[in-house]
């Protein structure tokens, strides 16, 4: 007898942030039906915060008509070191977190399974489900936002390696006498093209006297500036901020040639909100220089490209998460 | 009724290099029994260097008593692309060969099954079966020599990735305006760090008037210069030759920490003529950079090691892969 389909195959997706929570629920098929936001309030510790992210989901669910009761699992994306075997947040700088056990608690509140796996690590497998055609077996996740991470799908499964830390590309030193990065490194990716280090290249020149469209839309102190505002400045002809973007773009390139070199991936997506905010600005010479610096045949047939998930990218790959881990 | 055991379970490993070939017998426990060595003679074109290989592994049986009928397989490690699946060489510069049918050739020469690999990859097959005794799960291996190569073994597997170019990890850019590859990029690992690198720093050097011990023990052009000479300077308290190689042992200590963060493999270990000469003198720097520049926690009891097997890792680990193939 052939199974009946059943009402309870719903999924939801969780994008847990240093200051927003997201949620999603999504058909089996992966449509998003409906979704949800709140703030973190990392600040109120992490019971208020596994808290909120419960009430997120009912909130997520019942913005579609839908019971807990009809949802099969949920993932859920988290920043920092995870351990998703024992579902627990080891350490997470930006919430503040050492050794949370997420999966558990976020069970009692819920009472469905709940999968727990490392923020670009979700997104990377949202990317390759529903973005890609060709579902490539081996592909890199790469996400330009305040920092810069990765996720790595190796032989069509997501690749952790030893430690589970595996994807930490934005530690890649690309510059050894480059400039500081948080991580006490020197010429780190993240060092030369995060929105932090786009943002306080652009203030240090500021300070030393550089003239730029953005203290006029935003006053000298560039309080509240985004990275969609690089985009309006450069579409102003804000030379000076052209320039800063490039050299970001530029290095992301190089970036993207050394992970090809190292891994031979089918594709390189990348996604983030500084890359949702400049794609125009910031692929082709991405491209241009992956290409130029990637080893000869290496990059052949390989897609470089830009993800077109935006801030879909999190709730969507942590129900891909859910769906996979939950079968 | 027990499975006799067989009189041809003998297997030869074999290293193609651009200017001399070795072969090895080995047990079915990967004991060397004997070995065989000629030159290559690569200007002779391929059919004359594959008729060269097939006398080495003749020798090499030979040598041991063996008859090639009592081999199950040969395994071969070439430089240069592969295509391990149809058995071709599909570029190899320093063999000066494009798509040589190297299996098939040789297969009709020995009648014997003879399965092909890039050299690199093949040391680190060799290394990891032979050299560690947790057989590691994920592991890179690196090899410093002429250039700088590298294999994947990741989820047990040599990993090869989409275009089967996975490993060129001599062509990461550590500084991107540092000195010219012979890929045509800036600030490759090769370019500050090989032995092509560290000899082209120390003839420019002395160009420039810079005295060294090197000139009284080789005269001013540096004939015949070998990595031991390196060691043989540093050791007479030569330290411009000192400085030389601690500066190519902090980038490989770099590029180690590099492949640490992307990876999160079990080991790294590092190999090749340079690495067997200098081991003492580049080590120690070598694992003080990977441990300064990996992420926190991401080399917590990573292995970071020299490899011991020195001129054998090319065959043994073809001997690796032709027990694993011919299974």
């Amino acid at each position: 007898m052939p199974e009946a389909p059943s009402k309870s195959d719903y999924l939801i997706g969780v994008d847990l942030g240093g200051t927003k929570i997201l949620a999603g629920l999504f058909t089996p098929g992966l449509k998003c039906l409906g979704r949800a936001k709140t703030s973190t309030k990392a600040d109120r510790g992490p019971s208020a915060v596994i808290e909120r992210i419960a009430r997120c989901v009912q909130d997520a669910a019942d913005e579609c008509d839908i019971s807990l009761k009809q949802v099969r699992a949920v993932g859920i994306g988290s920043p920092g070191a995870i351990d998703p075997e024992n579902g627990r947040v080891l350490f997470a700088g930006n919430l503040g977190w050492k050794d949370v056990p997420l999966k558990r608690e976020l069970e009692k509140h819920l009472e469905i399974p709940v999968f727990l796996q490392n923020d670009c690590n979700v997104c990377t497998l949202g990317v390759q489900e529903v973005e890609l055609e060709s579902k490539p077996r081996n592909m890199v996740g790469v996400f330009l936002g305040t920092g810069i991470g990765g996720g790595l799908i190796l032989e069509g499964k997501l690749f952790t390696g030893f430690n589970r830390t595996a994807g930490e590309i934005g530690h890649m030193v690309l510059e050894v006498n480059g400039p500081k990065c948080t991580c006490g490194n020197r010429g780190c990716w993240e060092a030369l093209a995060s929105r932090s280090a786009l943002f306080r290249q652009i203030q240090e020149a500021i300070r030393d006297g550089q003239k730029t469209v953005l203290t006029e839309m935003l006053g000298s102190d560039l309080k509240d500036l985004r990275s969609g505002d690089l985009r309006k400045a450069i579409r102003q002809g804000d030379k000076f901020i052209a320039h800063i973007v490039e050299e970001a773009a530029k290095y992301t390139g190089i970036a993207v040639a050394n992970l090809i070199n190292i891994l031979s991936p089918e594709a390189v997506v990348i996604g983030g909100g500084v890359m949702d905010a400049l794609e125009s600005e910031m692929m082709p010479m991405v491209v241009a220089n992956a290409r130029e610096h990637a080893f000869p045949g290496s990059d052949k047939g390989v897609k470089i490209i830009a993800s077109k998930l935006g801030d879909d990218a999190g709730i969507t790959g942590a129900a891909v998460l859910a769906r996979r881990e939950s079968r």
